[in-house]
């Protein structure tokens, strides 16, 4: 043998390292073997038997079959019982278990061995007849059902059959005759189905069953499951079989599950529940309520004490929370899987910080245990899950910004504005937004749209505020004319109440309990030891002082993205905005922009102020400039009033500037190259600003970033009208000031050109939005529509304004990079698109080496942990 | 000397091939001398000179002045006079000369060696003070400028002056003395202007004028010219000393300009024209009406006959027709220069292939003997130059789609229509076209648009059908309700006649006189020679009949981009094509298609057809589906009505499909995807189409071509489409046809992952209007207003919708054609995008290796030409 592959391994031959070959549950299966703890014998074989066995066109390695025929006999021995033996039968459960744990597979084969002569043997052995029919009847079923591919609803019709027969109604009115009866009808439904007999012989019972599972691999949703979950490069399932224990054989056996700790609080206190007289299938169907793990201490006080000791030494040996399946046989404790336990984000940072203290993991290992995802959960408010149950779901959108709100519909951003002032909680719903929504959004609990994708405008100003946000919810028809809309029939006026869910993108009717969201010190104690590993820095998206003062308290360090355009809605600016554009020549732009100036000046004092010490990175205006002016006949003839201009000339205005792709349009450094007082101005407010602080002792680290860039000339043309302002306005402060120049890369362009930009720009900063836009040639606005249809017909396996698309857009990246520091040592690189925020992309972010990633302040501690992770993971 | 760098040579040390060291001018001076044709002698200094000299922080290298001494010595023993000298002085004329001609340098100096002293000396030697006192002044005036950069008006002031006091008009009524006077004056000029005396000492005038010269190399004139005309590579400009010689010196003294050949029409038949006592610039500045060459004989018989033997000599000695410069100095010919003479296309073909003939050149030097971009000059027609002097120039759009055309106006595609049946010629003007306008457009006889860039959908189509066409004319303002646009002030009314010329963009108010193109029998042999010579394919963007058969005579070697769009716009089919778009469901959808489908078989086999035992590559639908649905209020009820669909069914069907980036959206294979029936009509159209004409015994090479792809799951998915229907639908005809799949490369993304979609694609073929405006970030039909404005500032060089961004978008198309081959050896590799018909973007197309290229009818010949230049040029 010892030459010869080892395809199967008894449960005190392996241990829990070797999950990769026999799977997660062997592994586990033997290493509790091995601390002493009573597993019941068993065997697994290999993934690697299942590897093979595909390779080789469904047939298995030499050998293997004996092996299992020899393991078998060892169990055999061991139990001194045999299988389908007609005094004493032995019985086991066959169930897969691959390196990582996967729905979608064949999963369990149970009380397999019974047949109509070990039926006998163990009836006489157990002296509980009608319970070992009941499972023989069971044993039929499941095998009939996942083994041999017979449809479920054949067997209950079968049972419901004899019940009407009988005349009862439950299960437990049959008594062993009836379940006689039972056993002959499935095993007709057996034959009529597949022509096939039930197979008599529990070897061939064992290897069918065997066969099953490792088919179960490759089917159609484990495949999936596998696409979906990125799951790559494991060997196959290994099969485990382990000699089966009975909960249900009376008031002295039971069943449970329990944890080492919380996995809801993460409290260290052990968890679970538990029945008596049950089976594990029990406990998880909620036909009979379990008890808490802790009256177990009454009931059965040896075993509880033996489960104590057991789960102590499990979580010590571990190192982390487990989860724990027992079974007591007729007073006798057995512990069936233990494995990492899932928990909340709220548990898993308490578990961690926990653990850290009591010395069982290092602050590494801490920072490892919380999935970055799961921190969304912790920094917003929820529905209360309960209240979520009993509630409408009126629809479904896109989860564009986590949260809950609750609110009264308004259609209008003015209206929004309006109720709020009057202290009432608003839900803004619109078909979609546009920068002169601004206020209202800010106003309102929560924004609803019916179009548009995870980066649509309302999406991305809506995480910018940290609000809940539902976008592209396509059943929704808003009718804004009368004031209501409709959705899947059911129609909801303004002034109704709904609730979305941001996180799940849900849409409710009525009010739903919200519960707050509470930062624990564990979490910033956790959040410490994540920034003392990482290297890669994390800034924010922010645009005002607020956000930044957030986003600073959230860990950001810097501002790697302040859009200047929405400062331009607000309140008097806009008038003077619309001045400028509707200027007639420089003269009457610069006298507009002049007015604009000291707004933009307090702005950044105050952003400044709020990122004192740290980088603030600044990009110049962006929108065409149509977004600044009205579209609706309404606000046309106000607007025109409200600047002492024609109504005509307002219209021709709006109509000359009209584009038919306005993401491709006039805007970004194209807006400077014709207005170059726009980035005058902008540059004297900057670096005005940034003087008067300095004057005031503070350190100020501006950025000025310039967007839209394709063309090298594009960026000298703004870099020189900045660096010719800047340091006149330097010069006239007479105090020393340094600032930086960069510019975006968002264009593919200026990605295939970046060595050539490095030439001007100090810094990149990636605007991954808009190159995913122009790199796939997908509007982000528009493909709202169709990339769900993507995901659904597997065209998408995830929504590439989500999550980087690293073999696409990654590459331009990485072009980018070499490029870029091909020309310059020293550049500083960083991302600013919505990606910034998210764990995967931010992933690919430090292995291509950016220096910094730049996310919406909610997501800055998602990124600082992710950042930590990867530096761990790389050691 | 021997082993020392000859910075210096003498007229009779150089020859033709030295161009590169000794500038055009020089080399050419030198063949001549040594061919023994009368040339004032002198000498060059090295272009190598001129690139020490700046290397050299503009110092001359060593010995480099001591070699223009001993030239210089050399000349004046030659010649048996002395620079500055006395009483016989040489005077000698000092020009640029690089190897490329480069206006935009300092040119000439004239006259030099004249100061107070030889004055008197070549008054005596001449005979003739007051011309020689003219010429002093010239040269002063000269000299002051160009050398001592004082400015020109300056001189002009003092002239006047001494004019005023004598009180005359003409430089012609001034006398000696007052020469004398002006001489005088001028001096003084350049003493207050630059500080410095005017150099007596002619060794300094001539070292000042080369210094000038050298220094000229790298005035911003001269950079620029360098840069826009992409002249690369110089060492510098070479500096020419030349004897000179009076045109003026009496009646037996003249000057001309002659061609070996006539330059418009290529006619073998010496022409030019001379005028007698003269000098060079008074031939080109048309004050006197110059005599024809012929006369010449009467003139002076002897000269003429001189000058007949040496144009004979010189074009047959340079195998090329040639532009020559002489001066008759009192009875004796001298020639001053011979180049290469420009000519028109026709001329220039004529000539090709005349030469050919008489075995002056071969094939291959008549095909690189035709300037590629002149072609469009013959195929369509032109505004007679005439005619064009005289007319009222409107405005001046984009030179969109070449050629003339005259026409009343009419600003709707249905009155366009209406007008030509009743056989009127009409010019269609819109703000923009869109596809609804198609049947307006090939009713009119031109296009014009207000808005919209060289690619917009009005250029495309226009250039597809040979239609002249000014796009983006943003001075003209287009009011369609009340029947009139104006321009600039002009007010022109629908029924007005204007004259559009395509070739230049320019708008004529009128009717001007237009002339018919011809082609000719030389332009069949020149093309024939050509095809023989080039390796690269080239086809056509043709979607009907009649264009496939006027590109097939164009020579087209098969289609390679066959929009299908299109098609569903003609008559019945559009209802069609509304029905589909506005059925509730699938089976609504398939009725409507069902409807379209015989239409489109029929198109397919038309096509088929014209390009028989040709392959054909047609397109799928790429278009989002809005663009068939109407947007005027009218237009929506009238075809409500038509449809029997209420107009708010209508309306909203209209308002869901609306797109903020319709460029970006729901179009090409993303259509398919969400309605797979779309692709299976097409496919079953294009197959059976080619099976029926299969059984007729024709052969047919379908390929059809995915649109819009940037995943590789997308073409899979549209691939199995038709791979699918085109396999049901052979097997139905029972014939055996071979067709190919392919995708166009036109999304950034696409190209990056070449690699994985040729394990698909039998085919690429770039779309790069798409690729441009994607990879830009550049909307083609917005981008029209701020190009041009890119343009004007230098931001660009070039539009780059016009010829292909080789340094950009270039990269992504060498990317995909290394990645596409590195999958699939053999895949065929095309470009369909506009670029496919222009000559830059078709030798870049070359160089990285496409199979073939693709472009409208029209454009076929340039890139037949272009294909076979790049290949000879390879040798």
């Amino acid at each position: 043998m010892s030459d010869k592959i080892k395809y199967v391994y008894s449960f005190d031959e392996g241990k829990k390292e070797m999950k990769e070959l026999l799977g997660g549950k062997g592994a586990n299966l033997s290493e509790m073997t091995s601390l002493g703890i009573p597993v019941p014998p068993g065997f697994t074989i290999t993934t690697e038997t299942c590897n093979l066995f595909y390779k080789n066109d469904n047939k298995y390695p030499e050998g293997a079959i004996e092996q299992v025929d020899e393991k078998l006999a060892e169990l055999e021995k061991k139990m001194g019982k045999k299988l389908g033996d007609k005094d004493d039968p032995l019985l086991v459960s066959v169930r897969s278990g691959a390196a990582v744990s996967m729905p979608g597979m064949l999963d369990t084969v149970l009380n397999l061995g019974l047949n109509d002569g070990s039926v006998e043997g163990l009836s006489k052995k157990t002296g509980n007849e009608r319970f070992v029919w009941d499972a023989y009847r069971r044993f039929i079923q499941m095998f009939g059902d996942v083994v041999m591919g017979v449809e479920h609803d054949k067997f209950e019709e079968q049972l419901e059959e004899v019940k009407k027969t009988k005349g009862v109604e439950l299960d437990t009115d049959l008594n062993i005759d009836d379940l006689k009866k039972v056993v002959e009808g499935y095993k007709k439904v057996i034959k009529e189905s597949t022509g096939n007999l039930f197979p008599d012989n529990p070897r061939e019972q064992l290897q069918m069953s065997i066969d099953a599972v490792f088919g179960s691999w490759n089917n159609d949703r484990a495949i999936t499951y596998r696409r979906l979950n990125d799951i790559k490069g494991l060997l196959g399932t290994a099969v485990n079989v382990q000699t089966m224990v009975f909960g249900n054989m009376g008031e002295s056996s039971g069943t449970g599950v329990c944890f080492t700790r919380n996995p809801s609080t993460g409290e260290n206190k052990f968890y679970g529940e538990f029945l008596m007289n049950a089976q594990g299938e029990d406990v998880v169907a909620g036909i009979r309520t379990p008890r808490t793990i802790e009256q177990l201490e009454e009931v059965m006080p040896d075993c509880y004490g033996q489960l104590v000791d057991i789960y102590k030494k499990l979580e010590k040996h571990y190192k982390d929370m487990q989860d724990m399946e027992f079974t007591i046989q007729e007073g006798r404790l057995y512990i069936l899987q233990t494995r990492n336990g899932k928990r909340t984000a709220a548990a898993a940072i308490k578990t961690a910080v926990d653990m850290v203290n009591e010395k069982l993991i290092d602050e590494k290992t801490a920072v490892m245990r919380v999935a970055p995802g799961q921190l969304d959960q912790l920094l917003h408010k929820q529905i209360d899950p309960v209240a979520k149950k009993e509630a409408e779901l009126l629809t479904k959108g896109l989860p564009a910004s986590p949260g809950a709100a609750v609110g009264e519909v308004v259609f209008t951003a003015e209206k929004a504005h309006d109720w709020a002032e009057e202290g009432k909680k608003v839900i803004l719903v619109r078909t979609e937004t546009s920068p002169e929504d601004i206020e209202g959004m800010n106003a309102a609990q929560g924004i609803l749209t019916s179009r548009g994708g995870m980066t649509s405008h309302a999406a991305v100003v809506a995480r910018g505020m940290g609000k809940c946000c539902v976008a592209g919810a396509g059943d929704v028809k808003v009718n804004v004319k009368e004031g209501f809309f409709t959705v899947n029939g059911t129609e909801i006026k303004e002034g109704d109440i709904i609730t979305l869910d941001g996180s799940t993108g849900e849409l409710f009717k009525d009010k739903l309990r919200v519960i707050d969201p509470e930062l624990s010190n564990d979490f910033a104690q956790l959040m410490g030891w994540a920034d003392k590993f990482r290297k890669m820095g994390v800034r924010t998206n922010a645009d005002s002082p607020h956000d930044s003062k957030l986003a600073r308290e959230f860990g950001a360090e810097g501002i790697g993205l302040c859009r200047t355009e929405h400062m331009f809605f607000e309140g008097e600016r806009i008038k003077a905005v619309r001045e400028m554009i509707l200027a007639y020549d420089l003269e009457g732009r610069k006298k507009a922009l002049a007015k604009i100036l000291p707004f933009q000046k307090e702005d950044f004092m105050g952003i400044f102020k709020a990122m004192k010490d740290l980088p603030v990175t600044i990009r110049l205006l962006d929108p065409p400039l149509h977004e600044f002016l009205p579209q609706d006949e309404k606000d046309i003839i106000d607007i025109a009033k409200g600047l002492d201009v024609s109504v005509e000339k307002l219209k021709q205005k709006i109509e000359d500037l009209k584009e038919f792709n306005p993401m491709l349009g006039h805007r970004g450094c194209r807006l400077v190259i014709t207005y170059p007082e726009i980035a005058e101005m902008q540059t004297e407010a900057i670096i005005s600003a940034a003087c008067e602080l300095v004057k005031e002792g503070q350190n100020v680290m501006p950025e000025i970033m310039v967007p839209l860039v394709g063309l090298k000339k594009e960026l000298d043309f703004n870099a020189e009208i900045v660096k010719r302002v800047a340091e006149e306005t330097i010069k006239k402060y007479g105090v020393k000031l340094d600032y930086k120049i960069g510019t975006m890369i968002e264009v593919p362009r200026g990605a295939l050109i970046a060595d050539e930009l490095a030439k001007t720009a100090e810094f990149f900063s990636f605007g991954t939005n808009d190159l995913t836009q122009m790199s796939f040639g997908f509007s982000r606005d528009d493909a709202g529509k169709f990339i769900k249809e993507y995901i659904d017909k597997g065209i998408f396996e995830d929504d590439p304004f989500q999550k980087l698309d690293q073999d696409g857009v990654g590459q331009l990246l990485k072009l980018a990079v070499e490029k870029g520091r091909k020309t310059r040592k020293d550049i500083k690189l960083g991302i600013c698109g919505e990606h910034g925020g998210d764990p995967s992309s931010i992933k690919f972010c430090h292995k291509i080496g950016l220096n910094y990633v730049s996310c919406s302040p909610f997501r800055v501690p998602i990124a600082r942990l992710v950042a930590a992770q990867v530096e761990i993971e790389k050691e």
